[in-house]
């Protein structure tokens, strides 16, 4: 994994990195629990391996935001209705990863008492990585789900208006000696942000990512950028976009429009620029010993986990891989060798530091 | 919608079916009660137009099973674990649709209770579609899931061996006057059966469905059956088969795994031939109440399926369709002009009666 540690990358301390990203959100207007939590949440996904989610965001969104007053950094935090096994919560257009933290630990202690529980927020914003909320059930020996909907990016099967975020969906499976099986997607094929890379480059698209202004597919990045993403599966029902269509529409529905929250035309388009809170978050959680030993369970997991990556490879392939094994050797790599930062990201971080008078001491 | 009727079909009433299937159920040495579970469950399929899940496999899968002893018509079901959230469900190497129904009820009313529930069922065969046990959930104001694992046919990213099953996924969630959202698909891009048809008509496969037996992309069929099913994404990363793969993973784990049933390699291949009951079955339903009133979730959904149904058409496309609107719309037609059976599956059916002394009168 020494490849991505080029010299467009630097490298930074977990607690330092830690540190620096909670003190930038104090100075915005943060309070230190909150700040601590987003901390926390984007180091992780630079740690898995996550750079779009990661401290690549800091000042480009959350800071920005703060700044703009289009996100409230002491929101008033609501719970809307709550069961022994549900609870929706009104973020208050606050930062995401604070609320969706302690909505998903919520739904943690009521799945302890009850079994199994759900729960939904609303009017909040960009979280990180779903697969955060949803590992947190794995030290609970439960089964953890989560996801959001986002900012709208992608067209439904057959159609050409931007209609679907790319729309997470994460789930966490715990294991014994194993990694963790943790599947963390986008129901889009790929992100907004591939299409703009590629446009850099000047490359080609592979088909089944995007479409044009009238609905055809494309392989042209510029001409993808006038169009819409295309859900998992790509263009048409041959491949099986519509399954990724209706996936994406699952996660509209069971974030927007469970949480009574924006769903459908009222989700904002890149084109209108930053919107405040606009988006939903959705969780649950259940217990693995409602079925099982749970020690009997997690065993079974490695076995079967192994039984997939030990294999037989395709020609020309060396590695078979479980969801979330390759972000779990990453963070092990990178807590121990330190964390990649993109130098471009890094000259923002220290320029931000400059700009609050705040130590700049991430470096390894 | 009339296309489908053509010389190779006949049209039967929905009523006269569905006697006719129980009563050759009840004839191989079914209880009436669970004859009738099965035949409601495949004459669903076929109301829906999916016909591979429907009346076609009555002799062929069920019926000859049940004459070999490889499944047992009057099995032992009991339950293995059980907390007002959960249940474990050992089917005894029964009939699937019987056990994985009442599962499902028994997870609808242990949801009512405490607003949230979740099913397994191990040692069980063939359920039909998975969508009928998630739309139990419907009429209830819940939200439901149903999964399950099948025979492999499968090969994970950047594999060759034979170890997924096509592993479908459904969700069902209600709307107010539009249909309910019900989406049910396979893991895989396409059954072996497609595979199968295009291989009958000699016909080129379309990328990203199949691997040959070195695990290489094929567009051969004949190739591909000596091969694998590639998962939604097709081939590689490229196109997003890693999330197809984790998707099929994720329900063996929900499945097999957490049902405490067989998972990974010890799951049958097709080439081992019929096996006793080596499948597991997955449920979960919560109700809508815990977040909103489900009256004004209904009518929200109503507005968000017709912001997806009513967008701009791609170009050349005349529809935009939301998950489980075809087959809604399919089943509301086939009810009133008669379920149309292909004459092969007919012709099959009338022989059956034949030999069992059975009235044929499922005519339209």
């Amino acid at each position: 994994m020494a490849d991505v540690i080029t010299s467009e990358y630097r490298l930074a301390v977990v607690p330092g990195l830690t540190r620096f990203v909670a003190t930038v959100l104090e100075r915005v207007g943060i309070a230190p629990k909150d700040a601590a939590i987003v901390a926390d949440v984007l180091v992780a996904a630079d740690l898995r391996g996550i750079e779009s989610h990661g401290v690549a965001r800091l000042e480009s969104y959350y800071v920005s935001r703060l700044r703009g007053g289009l996100m409230v950094p002491h929101p008033t935090v609501t719970t809307v209705r709550e069961t022994p096994t549900s609870i929706l919560v009104d973020a208050g257009n606050g930062l995401g990863h604070p609320v969706a933290k302690r909505t998903m630990e919520t739904v943690l202690a009521k799945a302890e008492e009850t079994g199994s529980a759900f729960g939904a927020v609303r009017n909040s914003n960009h979280y990180g990585i779903a697969g955060y909320y949803a590992m947190l059930a794995l030290e609970r020996d439960m089964i953890g789900i989560a996801s959001t909907n986002t900012v709208r990016y992608g067209a439904p099967t057959y159609g050409r208006d931007v209609l679907l975020g790319t729309n997470p969906l994460a789930f966490a499976i715990p294991a014994q000696h194993e990694p963790a099986f943790v599947l963390d997607f986008a129901t889009t094929t790929v992100p907004r942000g591939k299409i703009e890379v590629y446009n850099r480059k000047n490359k080609q698209l592979n088909p089944g990512w995007a479409i044009d202004a009238q609905g055809r597919e494309t392989l042209d990045p510029q001409t993808a950028l006038t169009g819409a993403l295309l859900p998992l599966g790509g263009y048409g029902v041959e491949h099986g976009g519509h399954k990724g269509y209706g996936l994406g529409l699952l996660v509209e529905i069971l974030c927007g429009v469970l949480a009574g929250g924006k769903f459908g035309l009222d989700l904002p388009l890149p084109s209108d620029g930053p919107q405040p809170g606009a988006i939903s978050h959705f969780f649950a959680a259940f217990k693995i010993d409602g079925f099982r030993d749970p020690a009997q369970f997690k065993a079974d997991m490695d076995v079967e986990l192994r039984s997939f990556k030990d294999s037989q490879k395709a020609a020309g392939q060396e590695r078979i891989y479980v969801a979330g094994e390759i972000e779990y050797e990453k963070a092990l790599y990178n807590r121990e060798h330190g964390v990649p930062v993109h130098v471009k990201v890094w000259d923002g971080l220290q320029k931000l530091a400059g700009e609050l008078d705040i130590p700049f001491d991430i470096a390894r």
